[in-house]
Protein backbone atom coordinates (compact mmCIF):
# COMPACT_ATOMS: atom_id res chain seq x y z
CA UNK A 1 0.00 0.00 0.00
CA UNK A 2 1.60 3.19 -0.82
CA UNK A 3 1.13 6.28 1.23
CA UNK A 4 3.06 8.68 -0.35
CA UNK A 5 0.57 9.06 -3.06
CA UNK A 6 -1.77 10.77 -1.19
CA UNK A 7 0.57 13.10 0.57
CA UNK A 8 -0.47 17.09 0.56
CA UNK A 9 2.06 19.58 -0.81
CA UNK A 10 2.99 20.80 2.74
CA UNK A 11 4.25 16.92 3.82
CA UNK A 12 7.90 17.06 2.17
CA UNK A 13 9.36 14.36 1.15
CA UNK A 14 10.64 11.31 3.02
CA UNK A 15 13.72 10.81 1.81
CA UNK A 16 14.81 13.79 3.19
CA UNK A 17 14.79 11.75 6.93
CA UNK A 18 17.32 9.40 5.13
CA UNK A 19 19.33 12.55 5.32
CA UNK A 20 18.66 13.23 8.28
CA UNK A 21 19.25 10.08 10.08
CA UNK A 22 22.39 9.23 7.50
CA UNK A 23 20.95 6.15 6.92
CA UNK A 24 19.55 4.46 3.17
CA UNK A 25 17.07 2.22 3.78
CA UNK A 26 17.10 -0.72 1.41
CA UNK A 27 13.46 -1.01 1.74
CA UNK A 28 11.79 2.17 1.65
CA UNK A 29 7.98 0.74 2.89
CA UNK A 30 9.66 0.29 6.72
CA UNK A 31 10.47 4.36 6.15
CA UNK A 32 6.91 4.89 5.27
CA UNK A 33 5.75 2.69 7.97
CA UNK A 34 7.55 4.68 10.89
CA UNK A 35 5.85 7.96 9.89
CA UNK A 36 2.19 6.94 9.37
CA UNK A 37 0.45 7.62 12.39
CA UNK A 38 -2.61 5.78 12.84
CA UNK A 39 -4.86 8.77 12.02
CA UNK A 40 -3.57 8.91 8.72
CA UNK A 41 -3.80 5.38 7.61
CA UNK A 42 -7.65 5.36 8.98
CA UNK A 43 -8.63 8.25 6.59
CA UNK A 44 -6.70 5.69 3.68
CA UNK A 45 -8.54 3.06 4.73
CA UNK A 46 -11.71 4.25 4.61
CA UNK A 47 -11.03 5.96 1.09
CA UNK A 48 -10.29 2.07 -0.05
CA UNK A 49 -12.76 0.12 1.59
CA UNK A 50 -14.61 -0.35 -0.88
CA UNK A 51 -12.01 -2.38 -3.08
CA UNK A 52 -10.31 -4.73 -0.95
CA UNK A 53 -11.21 -6.37 1.83
CA UNK A 54 -7.51 -7.21 3.37
CA UNK A 55 -5.79 -6.91 6.69
CA UNK A 56 -4.53 -3.25 7.55
CA UNK A 57 -2.47 -4.13 9.91
CA UNK A 58 1.17 -3.30 10.18
CA UNK A 59 1.04 0.24 7.80
CA UNK A 60 1.16 2.79 10.50
CA UNK A 61 4.24 3.07 13.20
CA UNK A 62 2.99 1.26 16.16
CA UNK A 63 5.18 -1.90 15.79
CA UNK A 64 7.61 -0.36 14.71
CA UNK A 65 7.68 1.44 17.60
CA UNK A 66 7.05 -1.12 20.14
CA UNK A 67 10.22 -2.85 18.23
CA UNK A 68 12.51 0.65 18.30
CA UNK A 69 11.75 1.08 22.30
CA UNK A 70 12.84 -2.48 23.06
CA UNK A 71 15.87 -1.27 20.69
CA UNK A 72 16.60 1.76 21.79
CA UNK A 73 16.07 0.01 25.56
CA UNK A 74 18.91 -2.45 24.57
CA UNK A 75 22.03 0.21 23.02
CA UNK A 76 21.39 2.11 26.01
CA UNK A 77 21.72 -0.24 28.07
CA UNK A 78 24.72 -1.63 26.65
CA UNK A 79 26.48 1.70 26.02
CA UNK A 80 26.21 2.51 29.86
CA UNK A 81 27.33 -1.28 31.13
CA UNK A 82 30.18 -1.07 29.56
CA UNK A 83 31.13 2.61 30.37
CA UNK A 84 30.15 2.44 33.71
CA UNK A 85 32.07 -1.59 35.02
CA UNK A 86 31.11 -0.38 38.73
CA UNK A 87 27.31 0.83 38.46
CA UNK A 88 24.62 -1.76 39.66
CA UNK A 89 21.83 -2.31 38.21
CA UNK A 90 19.82 0.26 39.95
CA UNK A 91 21.83 3.06 38.95
CA UNK A 92 21.89 1.37 35.96
CA UNK A 93 17.92 1.95 35.47
CA UNK A 94 17.86 5.45 36.34
CA UNK A 95 20.57 6.51 33.85
CA UNK A 96 18.96 4.50 30.78
CA UNK A 97 15.76 6.11 32.22
CA UNK A 98 16.79 9.51 31.23
CA UNK A 99 18.24 8.78 28.05
CA UNK A 100 14.33 7.70 26.85
CA UNK A 101 12.21 9.29 28.26
CA UNK A 102 9.58 10.97 26.58
CA UNK A 103 10.90 14.17 27.01
CA UNK A 104 14.48 13.22 25.86
CA UNK A 105 13.19 11.70 22.68
CA UNK A 106 10.38 14.45 22.03
CA UNK A 107 13.42 16.65 22.08
CA UNK A 108 15.55 14.57 19.71
CA UNK A 109 12.72 14.50 17.29
CA UNK A 110 12.08 18.42 17.19
CA UNK A 111 15.98 19.09 17.14
CA UNK A 112 16.16 17.73 14.11
CA UNK A 113 12.90 18.23 12.44
CA UNK A 114 11.69 14.50 12.52
CA UNK A 115 8.32 16.14 13.60
CA UNK A 116 7.46 17.93 10.01
CA UNK A 117 7.34 14.25 8.24
CA UNK A 118 4.65 12.45 9.51
CA UNK A 119 2.56 11.79 8.04
CA UNK A 120 -1.19 12.43 10.06
CA UNK A 121 -4.38 13.61 10.39
CA UNK A 122 -4.22 14.98 14.20
CA UNK A 123 -5.29 18.58 14.14
CA UNK A 124 -4.32 19.10 17.64
CA UNK A 125 -0.74 17.87 17.68
CA UNK A 126 0.31 21.22 15.89
CA UNK A 127 -0.61 23.25 19.23
CA UNK A 128 1.20 20.21 21.42
CA UNK A 129 4.37 20.49 19.76
CA UNK A 130 3.87 24.82 19.67
CA UNK A 131 3.41 24.13 23.68
CA UNK A 132 6.23 21.89 24.11
CA UNK A 133 8.20 24.17 22.03
CA UNK A 134 7.84 26.97 24.64
CA UNK A 135 7.50 25.11 27.72
CA UNK A 136 11.48 23.87 26.89
CA UNK A 137 12.76 26.94 26.01
CA UNK A 138 13.30 27.53 30.01
CA UNK A 139 15.52 24.26 30.07
CA UNK A 140 17.76 23.69 27.19
CA UNK A 141 18.58 20.26 28.29
CA UNK A 142 15.87 18.25 30.20
CA UNK A 143 13.16 19.59 32.51
CA UNK A 144 13.40 16.65 34.43
CA UNK A 145 9.71 16.46 34.77
CA UNK A 146 8.55 19.91 34.52
CA UNK A 147 6.67 19.61 31.20
CA UNK A 148 4.49 17.77 29.26
CA UNK A 149 5.95 15.96 26.43
CA UNK A 150 3.93 15.02 23.71
CA UNK A 151 4.13 11.20 23.20
CA UNK A 152 3.80 11.29 19.18
CA UNK A 153 6.89 13.32 18.90
CA UNK A 154 8.69 10.26 20.86
CA UNK A 155 6.79 7.83 19.17
CA UNK A 156 8.28 9.11 15.98
CA UNK A 157 12.06 8.19 17.45
CA UNK A 158 11.63 5.20 18.50
CA UNK A 159 9.50 3.71 15.28
CA UNK A 160 12.07 4.84 13.13
CA UNK A 161 14.95 3.11 15.35
CA UNK A 162 12.46 0.02 14.57
CA UNK A 163 12.52 0.88 11.34
CA UNK A 164 16.21 1.02 10.69
CA UNK A 165 16.37 -2.00 12.78
CA UNK A 166 14.44 -4.30 10.83
CA UNK A 167 15.93 -2.95 7.46
CA UNK A 168 19.53 -3.51 8.30
CA UNK A 169 18.77 -7.39 9.34
CA UNK A 170 18.62 -6.59 12.67
CA UNK A 171 21.64 -4.98 13.07
CA UNK A 172 22.17 -2.92 16.56
CA UNK A 173 25.46 -1.31 15.83
CA UNK A 174 23.99 0.28 12.87
CA UNK A 175 21.03 1.59 15.07
CA UNK A 176 24.07 2.74 17.46
CA UNK A 177 25.62 4.62 15.13
CA UNK A 178 22.71 6.34 13.69
CA UNK A 179 20.92 7.50 17.02
CA UNK A 180 23.65 7.85 19.22
CA UNK A 181 23.91 11.64 17.18
CA UNK A 182 20.60 12.60 17.31
CA UNK A 183 20.04 11.43 21.09
CA UNK A 184 23.22 13.81 21.81
CA UNK A 185 23.74 15.08 24.26
CA UNK A 186 23.30 11.94 26.21
CA UNK A 187 23.01 11.75 30.17
CA UNK A 188 25.59 10.72 31.18
CA UNK A 189 26.19 9.77 35.29
CA UNK A 190 27.58 13.10 36.02
CA UNK A 191 25.18 15.06 34.55
CA UNK A 192 21.95 12.66 35.43
CA UNK A 193 19.72 14.93 37.64
CA UNK A 194 16.69 13.33 39.73
CA UNK A 195 13.39 14.79 39.23
CA UNK A 196 12.59 17.34 41.93
CA UNK A 197 9.96 15.46 44.08
CA UNK A 198 12.47 12.59 44.11
CA UNK A 199 15.14 15.23 45.32
CA UNK A 200 12.77 16.70 48.30
CA UNK A 201 12.02 13.61 49.78
CA UNK A 202 15.58 12.77 50.14
CA UNK A 203 16.70 16.06 51.13
CA UNK A 204 13.54 16.40 54.02
CA UNK A 205 14.22 12.66 54.93
CA UNK A 206 18.29 13.74 55.41
CA UNK A 207 17.26 16.62 57.80
CA UNK A 208 14.30 14.46 59.29
CA UNK A 209 11.94 16.97 57.55
CA UNK A 210 8.20 15.96 57.43
CA UNK A 211 7.50 16.53 54.05
CA UNK A 212 3.47 16.96 52.96
CA UNK A 213 1.71 17.43 49.49
CA UNK A 214 -1.91 19.43 49.67
CA UNK A 215 -4.33 20.00 47.52
CA UNK A 216 -5.39 19.53 44.09
CA UNK A 217 -3.29 19.46 40.91
CA UNK A 218 -6.13 21.09 38.86
CA UNK A 219 -6.03 24.31 40.80
CA UNK A 220 -2.64 24.04 42.58
CA UNK A 221 -0.60 21.29 44.85
CA UNK A 222 0.84 22.69 47.94
CA UNK A 223 3.82 21.34 49.71
CA UNK A 224 4.43 21.64 53.28
CA UNK A 225 7.68 21.28 55.29
CA UNK A 226 7.05 20.98 58.73
CA UNK A 227 3.47 21.81 58.12
CA UNK A 228 5.25 25.24 56.98
CA UNK A 229 3.88 26.19 53.19
CA UNK A 230 7.58 25.81 51.26
CA UNK A 231 6.29 25.58 47.61
CA UNK A 232 3.52 25.66 44.97
CA UNK A 233 3.00 24.49 41.84
CA UNK A 234 0.67 24.21 39.13
CA UNK A 235 -0.41 22.09 35.84
CA UNK A 236 -3.98 21.50 34.68
CA UNK A 237 -3.29 18.58 32.19
CA UNK A 238 -0.88 16.08 34.71
CA UNK A 239 -0.72 15.61 38.42
CA UNK A 240 2.73 14.28 38.53
CA UNK A 241 4.00 17.62 36.63
CA UNK A 242 1.93 19.90 38.95
CA UNK A 243 3.77 17.90 42.03
CA UNK A 244 6.97 18.73 40.46
CA UNK A 245 6.68 21.83 39.80
CA UNK A 246 5.78 22.32 43.66
CA UNK A 247 8.22 20.56 44.68
CA UNK A 248 11.21 22.67 42.56
CA UNK A 249 9.60 25.81 44.28
CA UNK A 250 10.23 24.21 47.88
CA UNK A 251 13.53 23.39 46.32
CA UNK A 252 14.09 26.86 45.72
CA UNK A 253 13.12 28.10 48.73
CA UNK A 254 14.46 25.25 51.07
CA UNK A 255 17.45 27.26 52.31
CA UNK A 256 14.63 30.10 53.60
CA UNK A 257 12.90 27.06 54.98
CA UNK A 258 15.47 25.67 57.16
CA UNK A 259 16.43 28.77 58.58
CA UNK A 260 12.61 29.58 59.70
CA UNK A 261 12.26 26.39 61.22
CA UNK A 262 15.80 26.92 62.96
CA UNK A 263 14.74 30.32 64.10
CA UNK A 264 10.98 28.41 65.13
CA UNK A 265 9.49 31.15 63.38
CA UNK A 266 5.60 30.30 62.47
CA UNK A 267 5.75 32.72 59.08
CA UNK A 268 5.02 30.87 55.66
CA UNK A 269 7.95 31.29 53.16
CA UNK A 270 5.53 31.12 50.33
CA UNK A 271 3.29 34.39 50.15
CA UNK B 1 39.26 -11.83 41.11
CA UNK B 2 39.33 -16.02 40.82
CA UNK B 3 36.29 -17.63 42.52
CA UNK B 4 36.58 -20.93 41.08
CA UNK B 5 39.34 -22.17 44.23
CA UNK B 6 36.93 -21.30 46.77
CA UNK B 7 34.16 -24.12 45.68
CA UNK B 8 32.92 -26.53 47.52
CA UNK B 9 33.21 -29.70 46.22
CA UNK B 10 29.51 -30.23 45.63
CA UNK B 11 29.47 -27.31 43.08
CA UNK B 12 30.08 -28.88 39.75
CA UNK B 13 32.73 -27.86 37.04
CA UNK B 14 31.60 -24.04 35.11
CA UNK B 15 32.62 -25.67 32.13
CA UNK B 16 29.42 -28.21 32.05
CA UNK B 17 27.19 -24.93 31.32
CA UNK B 18 29.09 -24.52 27.98
CA UNK B 19 27.84 -27.74 26.72
CA UNK B 20 24.37 -26.99 28.11
CA UNK B 21 24.63 -24.37 26.71
CA UNK B 22 26.31 -25.00 23.43
CA UNK B 23 28.60 -22.55 23.80
CA UNK B 24 31.68 -21.88 24.44
CA UNK B 25 32.89 -18.38 26.13
CA UNK B 26 36.12 -16.92 25.01
CA UNK B 27 36.71 -15.42 28.35
CA UNK B 28 35.20 -17.77 30.84
CA UNK B 29 34.77 -14.48 32.99
CA UNK B 30 31.86 -13.66 32.03
CA UNK B 31 30.59 -17.19 32.61
CA UNK B 32 32.07 -17.22 36.41
CA UNK B 33 30.21 -13.69 36.97
CA UNK B 34 26.61 -14.96 35.59
CA UNK B 35 26.84 -17.91 38.12
CA UNK B 36 28.07 -15.95 41.00
CA UNK B 37 24.89 -14.95 43.82
CA UNK B 38 26.10 -11.72 45.60
CA UNK B 39 25.92 -13.70 48.90
CA UNK B 40 28.47 -15.70 47.57
CA UNK B 41 30.55 -12.67 46.54
CA UNK B 42 30.15 -11.04 49.73
CA UNK B 43 31.49 -13.88 51.75
CA UNK B 44 34.90 -14.24 49.75
CA UNK B 45 34.68 -10.60 50.35
CA UNK B 46 34.98 -10.99 53.87
CA UNK B 47 37.79 -13.18 53.54
CA UNK B 48 39.72 -10.92 51.21
CA UNK B 49 38.99 -7.79 53.40
CA UNK B 50 42.55 -7.56 55.22
CA UNK B 51 44.25 -7.77 51.52
CA UNK B 52 42.72 -5.18 49.06
CA UNK B 53 40.86 -2.04 49.32
CA UNK B 54 39.49 -1.87 45.36
CA UNK B 55 35.92 -1.80 44.17
CA UNK B 56 33.99 -5.43 43.96
CA UNK B 57 31.50 -4.23 41.86
CA UNK B 58 30.53 -6.46 38.71
CA UNK B 59 31.75 -9.82 40.28
CA UNK B 60 28.32 -11.20 41.29
CA UNK B 61 25.10 -11.49 38.75
CA UNK B 62 23.11 -8.47 38.64
CA UNK B 63 24.66 -6.81 36.44
CA UNK B 64 24.71 -9.68 33.42
CA UNK B 65 21.36 -9.62 34.93
CA UNK B 66 20.38 -6.22 33.77
CA UNK B 67 21.95 -6.62 30.64
CA UNK B 68 20.46 -10.17 29.67
CA UNK B 69 17.01 -8.85 30.62
CA UNK B 70 16.87 -6.32 28.29
CA UNK B 71 18.33 -8.97 25.59
CA UNK B 72 15.86 -11.58 26.09
CA UNK B 73 13.06 -8.53 25.83
CA UNK B 74 14.92 -7.59 22.52
CA UNK B 75 15.51 -11.08 20.84
CA UNK B 76 11.62 -12.40 22.02
CA UNK B 77 10.05 -9.48 20.26
CA UNK B 78 12.29 -9.46 17.33
CA UNK B 79 11.22 -12.84 16.79
CA UNK B 80 7.57 -12.28 17.48
CA UNK B 81 7.41 -8.99 15.45
CA UNK B 82 8.30 -10.97 12.33
CA UNK B 83 6.30 -14.03 12.98
CA UNK B 84 3.06 -12.06 13.53
CA UNK B 85 2.93 -9.36 11.38
CA UNK B 86 -0.23 -8.48 11.76
CA UNK B 87 -0.72 -8.49 15.79
CA UNK B 88 -0.39 -4.79 17.26
CA UNK B 89 1.90 -4.02 20.13
CA UNK B 90 -1.23 -5.09 23.11
CA UNK B 91 -0.80 -8.81 21.92
CA UNK B 92 2.72 -8.38 21.01
CA UNK B 93 3.74 -7.21 24.74
CA UNK B 94 1.35 -9.95 25.52
CA UNK B 95 2.88 -12.61 24.34
CA UNK B 96 6.37 -11.58 24.77
CA UNK B 97 5.59 -11.36 28.72
CA UNK B 98 4.70 -15.14 28.59
CA UNK B 99 8.02 -15.96 27.52
CA UNK B 100 9.82 -14.03 29.79
CA UNK B 101 8.26 -13.81 33.01
CA UNK B 102 9.75 -15.14 36.10
CA UNK B 103 7.71 -18.74 36.18
CA UNK B 104 9.06 -19.41 32.39
CA UNK B 105 12.48 -18.68 33.06
CA UNK B 106 12.77 -20.39 36.11
CA UNK B 107 11.37 -23.19 34.54
CA UNK B 108 14.16 -23.14 31.91
CA UNK B 109 16.54 -23.09 34.61
CA UNK B 110 15.43 -26.27 36.27
CA UNK B 111 15.12 -27.90 33.09
CA UNK B 112 18.37 -27.42 32.41
CA UNK B 113 20.00 -28.15 35.71
CA UNK B 114 21.33 -24.28 35.40
CA UNK B 115 20.67 -24.25 39.57
CA UNK B 116 23.19 -26.69 40.14
CA UNK B 117 25.67 -24.37 39.06
CA UNK B 118 24.71 -21.21 40.78
CA UNK B 119 27.68 -20.33 43.53
CA UNK B 120 25.69 -18.80 46.42
CA UNK B 121 25.48 -18.63 49.90
CA UNK B 122 21.80 -18.97 50.82
CA UNK B 123 20.73 -21.54 52.68
CA UNK B 124 16.36 -21.15 51.80
CA UNK B 125 17.25 -21.52 48.19
CA UNK B 126 16.77 -24.92 48.37
CA UNK B 127 13.85 -25.57 50.21
CA UNK B 128 12.12 -22.86 47.73
CA UNK B 129 13.42 -25.01 44.25
CA UNK B 130 12.00 -28.10 45.87
CA UNK B 131 8.46 -26.21 46.82
CA UNK B 132 8.57 -25.04 43.07
CA UNK B 133 9.34 -27.98 41.60
CA UNK B 134 6.28 -29.77 43.62
CA UNK B 135 4.42 -26.86 42.60
CA UNK B 136 4.40 -27.34 39.06
CA UNK B 137 4.12 -31.07 38.86
CA UNK B 138 0.49 -30.01 38.19
CA UNK B 139 1.13 -27.66 35.45
CA UNK B 140 3.23 -29.09 33.00
CA UNK B 141 3.60 -25.93 30.81
CA UNK B 142 2.91 -22.62 32.73
CA UNK B 143 0.64 -22.14 35.72
CA UNK B 144 -0.62 -18.74 34.61
CA UNK B 145 -0.18 -17.08 38.10
CA UNK B 146 -0.62 -20.08 40.50
CA UNK B 147 2.92 -21.13 41.67
CA UNK B 148 5.22 -18.78 43.37
CA UNK B 149 8.72 -18.89 41.39
CA UNK B 150 11.99 -18.36 42.70
CA UNK B 151 13.16 -15.33 40.98
CA UNK B 152 16.81 -16.44 41.40
CA UNK B 153 16.45 -19.30 39.39
CA UNK B 154 14.93 -17.11 36.73
CA UNK B 155 18.38 -14.38 37.22
CA UNK B 156 19.99 -17.41 36.23
CA UNK B 157 18.65 -17.50 33.11
CA UNK B 158 18.84 -13.75 32.70
CA UNK B 159 22.64 -13.60 33.91
CA UNK B 160 23.67 -16.06 31.11
CA UNK B 161 21.67 -14.68 28.20
CA UNK B 162 23.83 -10.84 29.29
CA UNK B 163 27.44 -13.00 29.82
CA UNK B 164 26.98 -15.08 26.19
CA UNK B 165 25.58 -11.02 24.75
CA UNK B 166 28.71 -9.75 25.96
CA UNK B 167 30.73 -12.54 25.61
CA UNK B 168 29.81 -12.76 21.80
CA UNK B 169 30.62 -9.00 21.03
CA UNK B 170 27.33 -8.52 21.43
CA UNK B 171 25.87 -10.83 19.15
CA UNK B 172 22.12 -10.98 19.26
CA UNK B 173 21.63 -13.91 17.04
CA UNK B 174 24.09 -15.53 18.93
CA UNK B 175 21.97 -15.24 21.48
CA UNK B 176 18.74 -16.08 20.02
CA UNK B 177 20.76 -19.42 18.67
CA UNK B 178 21.63 -20.26 22.14
CA UNK B 179 19.09 -19.79 24.22
CA UNK B 180 15.58 -20.34 22.04
CA UNK B 181 16.61 -24.13 22.62
CA UNK B 182 16.61 -23.60 26.59
CA UNK B 183 13.18 -21.47 26.29
CA UNK B 184 11.38 -24.30 24.54
CA UNK B 185 8.38 -24.77 24.75
CA UNK B 186 7.73 -21.11 23.49
CA UNK B 187 4.88 -19.80 23.97
CA UNK B 188 2.85 -18.91 20.57
CA UNK B 189 -0.35 -17.04 19.65
CA UNK B 190 -2.16 -20.27 19.55
CA UNK B 191 -0.74 -21.33 22.87
CA UNK B 192 -1.34 -18.05 25.21
CA UNK B 193 -3.48 -18.52 28.10
CA UNK B 194 -4.16 -15.26 29.89
CA UNK B 195 -4.02 -15.39 33.70
CA UNK B 196 -7.39 -16.25 35.34
CA UNK B 197 -7.89 -13.32 37.35
CA UNK B 198 -8.25 -11.70 33.96
CA UNK B 199 -10.10 -14.52 32.50
CA UNK B 200 -12.86 -14.36 34.97
CA UNK B 201 -12.95 -10.63 34.87
CA UNK B 202 -13.66 -10.69 30.68
CA UNK B 203 -16.36 -13.33 31.08
CA UNK B 204 -17.82 -11.70 33.62
CA UNK B 205 -17.79 -8.54 32.09
CA UNK B 206 -19.27 -10.24 28.67
CA UNK B 207 -21.76 -11.78 30.68
CA UNK B 208 -22.83 -8.59 32.57
CA UNK B 209 -22.27 -10.23 36.10
CA UNK B 210 -20.96 -8.47 39.13
CA UNK B 211 -17.47 -9.79 40.25
CA UNK B 212 -16.00 -9.74 44.05
CA UNK B 213 -12.97 -10.48 45.69
CA UNK B 214 -13.40 -10.67 49.48
CA UNK B 215 -10.95 -11.78 52.03
CA UNK B 216 -7.67 -11.21 53.08
CA UNK B 217 -5.12 -13.41 51.08
CA UNK B 218 -3.39 -14.60 54.13
CA UNK B 219 -6.41 -16.58 55.60
CA UNK B 220 -8.00 -17.32 52.13
CA UNK B 221 -9.63 -15.36 49.16
CA UNK B 222 -13.39 -15.58 47.84
CA UNK B 223 -14.82 -14.95 44.68
CA UNK B 224 -18.17 -13.83 44.84
CA UNK B 225 -20.11 -13.76 41.21
CA UNK B 226 -23.21 -11.39 41.87
CA UNK B 227 -23.29 -11.96 45.22
CA UNK B 228 -22.98 -15.79 44.96
CA UNK B 229 -19.77 -17.44 46.50
CA UNK B 230 -17.99 -18.72 43.78
CA UNK B 231 -14.51 -19.87 44.44
CA UNK B 232 -11.83 -20.03 46.87
CA UNK B 233 -8.50 -19.44 46.86
CA UNK B 234 -5.36 -19.13 48.95
CA UNK B 235 -1.67 -19.05 48.86
CA UNK B 236 0.27 -17.66 52.10
CA UNK B 237 3.08 -15.36 50.66
CA UNK B 238 1.98 -13.83 47.41
CA UNK B 239 -1.77 -11.84 47.22
CA UNK B 240 -1.55 -11.75 43.50
CA UNK B 241 -1.24 -16.26 43.69
CA UNK B 242 -3.97 -16.26 46.32
CA UNK B 243 -6.45 -14.00 43.88
CA UNK B 244 -5.33 -16.75 40.91
CA UNK B 245 -6.07 -19.48 42.80
CA UNK B 246 -9.48 -17.95 43.82
CA UNK B 247 -10.60 -17.15 40.21
CA UNK B 248 -9.55 -20.31 38.69
CA UNK B 249 -11.69 -22.01 41.33
CA UNK B 250 -14.54 -19.83 40.28
CA UNK B 251 -13.90 -20.35 36.35
CA UNK B 252 -14.22 -24.23 37.08
CA UNK B 253 -16.97 -24.03 38.78
CA UNK B 254 -18.55 -21.10 36.56
CA UNK B 255 -21.08 -23.80 34.86
CA UNK B 256 -23.02 -24.33 38.50
CA UNK B 257 -22.49 -20.16 38.65
CA UNK B 258 -24.46 -19.63 35.10
CA UNK B 259 -27.14 -22.01 36.05
CA UNK B 260 -27.49 -20.90 39.76
CA UNK B 261 -28.17 -17.59 38.97
CA UNK B 262 -30.67 -18.57 35.91
CA UNK B 263 -32.88 -20.53 38.32
CA UNK B 264 -32.49 -17.39 40.60
CA UNK B 265 -31.65 -19.92 43.53
CA UNK B 266 -29.58 -18.46 46.60
CA UNK B 267 -27.98 -21.44 47.45
CA UNK B 268 -23.96 -21.03 47.47
CA UNK B 269 -21.93 -22.75 44.54
CA UNK B 270 -18.95 -22.95 46.90
CA UNK B 271 -19.23 -25.59 50.38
Amino acid sequence: MSVAGADPPDWPPLEEVEEILGYSFADKRWLEEALTHASFRRQQEEAAAAAAGTSGGGVSYERLEYMGDCVLNLIVSREQFFRYPDLMPGDLTRLRAANVDTEKLARAALNHGLHRYLRHRKPQLGDQIEAFVEEIAEYPVHSNGLVNAPKTLADIVESLIGAVFVDSHCSVDTVWKVFKRLLEPIVEKETLRVHPVTELYEMCQKRKLRLEFKGSWKQGIDVYVNDQLAGRGNYESKKEIAQNRAAKDALDNLGKIVLLLEDGEDDQIVD
